[in-house]
């Protein structure tokens, strides 16, 4: 199942991806004579499943001190909204509804009661703002802060889910907000950099208390969009699963990547590459006829911006053209947990 | 909501259950304006919610490396085995059918690909077993390995769920299976006991490789069983967990208490310590009338011990009595994760 090669390797080595698909295959393998009614398993924004009436769907993620954020420049607080936020955001990316979440945290003993009760006042008021209900979790003893949120949600119906298998040849690519922001946060928090206030309020707010698309997600159901992902690895990262789980190619204009204000303002040729590479902007990433990405903008309250199209390529490549079409070398390919050349907070 | 004092301490000082006391009281507080169909939120061994024809399960649990296990003395497989475990015994804590489960990684990057196949292995392996499919999850980097198990489950309705909060005076308290072993297990690693290979091998399943009661908690059910929890903390502290949601008091007959046969060959005088306050047994703890609990024997495939009663009191006290009904000293009120005087695996 697993090569010999690949058995020997460090995780470094083959990266948080490659691990996964390993352990999927493995998984796959195994319980593949199961019988149920999983929809969707390993490998798309979360699980589905066909409850009796609805569809139910589950994601987990897990934000770990010093690896995800520092308490140097996070407070408990905004740890709090984001661990809960990067599950809602998945939701929103399959075009679901969350209804219930799960925490479980590992804390060292000498954590301040305060400080845990401030990251659950974080938690609960952006629950409070999706009405989703934190229905019970764990604590145990960790060498440091680790939180990890699972959410329950439903979709309507199976084959209104969103997933990354079903971009097609012609679909424009689209997405729902301005890009980078959170990656300039990362930077700007990390390197002590001095902006305007301004600045500084919406790149740390980007990366800190980012607002989960679900509204915009039900919306791309409702406008019959059918292949879409979060911006959580960034921008070219992402589109890259949806074209290998689609088995497509894609073509990025580069002038039309809706660079965030704050970001232009304050990083000015880095721009760019933080929207295209920069990741955790939690915005939904889509693909659909030109036709339904003009009716999502219509409708939609935020903006929505047609950057690219999905193309016939066997290597399922995703290219960055410029205006004539001429290829553009991106910066980077997003972020791999394992593999990280620069800090992430 | 928390008071000045508590704000102040540490999570070592209030404790585990304390803090999650004060977090429940806290998301209680924010979402009791939501309408849910919520039977069961923070509190129980799993959450439940009424879902379109059948009762939803949901629960968590955490392992931590050097926390809870450490790989000097545990395979990868047999942590991926009880990462599970632990989890599949929630649910039959309630009586429920285990169905999915998402698991959540934190892993060193220098950790070796062969090591992570061998932990899916171990989980797969008892996934198989009780028919649960691993339908996603995801990796995340972290500076020592962290598993992060969450299984959904179900149950036939909301008046067939074991609680903590049902057991009523003149039940008698019953155990599905000898206890002690695992907490034996946990001495016999850590501080490298040698005894006969027949010990060592049970002491070390019994810990590492723990056989969730799923079909004993369904056939609680089956018989109008109603109170239940799974023994992880230990004894004693877990009856003190039924003992206080059902604002009632319990006397534990200390004669009566099964303690494992491989205990019993290994540590003399202190084998019945660690069946009262060893914890990690995973077997299930329960209360119903004295006829009930004789058809539950009558009818089960594992050794069901009646070994006391829930009496009325006021303080909700677990009293642990001899044969002759006077008070015997317990020797420890079981595992609190962030007040723990000895090792544990």
């Amino acid at each position: 199942m697993v090569s010999d090669i690949i058995r020997t390797m460090k995780v470094s080595e083959l990266g948080e991806f490659g691990l996964i698909d390993r352990l999927a295959e493995m998984v796959g393998h195994s319980q593949s004579r199961q019988k149920s009614p999983l929809i969707i398993g390993i490998g798309d924004d979360t699980a589905a499943w066909q409850g009796d009436s609805s569809v139910q769907l589950a994601t987990v993620d897990s934000l770990v001190e010093s690896v995800h954020f520092t308490l140097d420049t996070a407070s408990y607080e905004e740890v709090g909204w984001k661990s809960l936020a990067v599950n809602l955001s998945d939701i929103a990316a399959m075009g679901g509804q969350p209804e219930y979440a799960l925490v479980s945290l590992g804390l060292p003993g000498d954590t301040n009661i305060e400080d845990i009760t401030d990251l659950y006042r974080g938690m609960l008021a952006l629950a409070e703002q999706f009405q989703v209900r934190i229905i019970g979790g764990n604590v145990v003893s960790a060498p440091q802060l680790v939180i990890n949120v699972t959410v329950f949600g439903s979709a309507i119906s199976r084959d209104s889910l969103l997933t990354r298998s079903t971009a097609r040849p012609g679909d424009r690519v689209a997405v729902t907000g301005p890009l980078g922001a959170a990656a300039a946060g990362v930077e700007m928090l990390g390197k002590g950099l001095e902006f305007e206030p301004e600045v500084v309020v919406a790149l740390r707010n980007a990366l800190l208390r980012p607002l989960p698309r679900i509204a915009e997600g039900q919306l791309l159901v409702e406008h019959d969009v059918r292949a879409a992902i979060d911006i959580s690895d960034g921008l070219i990262a992402d589109l890259d699963h949806i074209c290998q789980a689609s088995r497509v190619g894609a073509r990025i204009e580069a002038d039309r990547v809706p660079v965030a204000l704050p970001v232009q303002a304050s990083f000015g040729e880095r721009a760019l590459g933080l929207a295209l590479a920069g990741g955790e902007d939690y915005e939904l990433l889509f693909t659909a006829s030109a036709d339904r990405v003009e009716k999502v903008r219509k409708a939609a309250t935020c903006p929505i911006c047609a950057i690219g199209e999905v193309v016939i390529d066997d290597k399922h490549r995703v290219m960055l053209v410029d205006s004539q079409g001429s290829p553009v070398s991106p910066s980077g390919k997003g972020w791999d947990h394992f593999r990280v050349e620069r800090g992430r907070r």
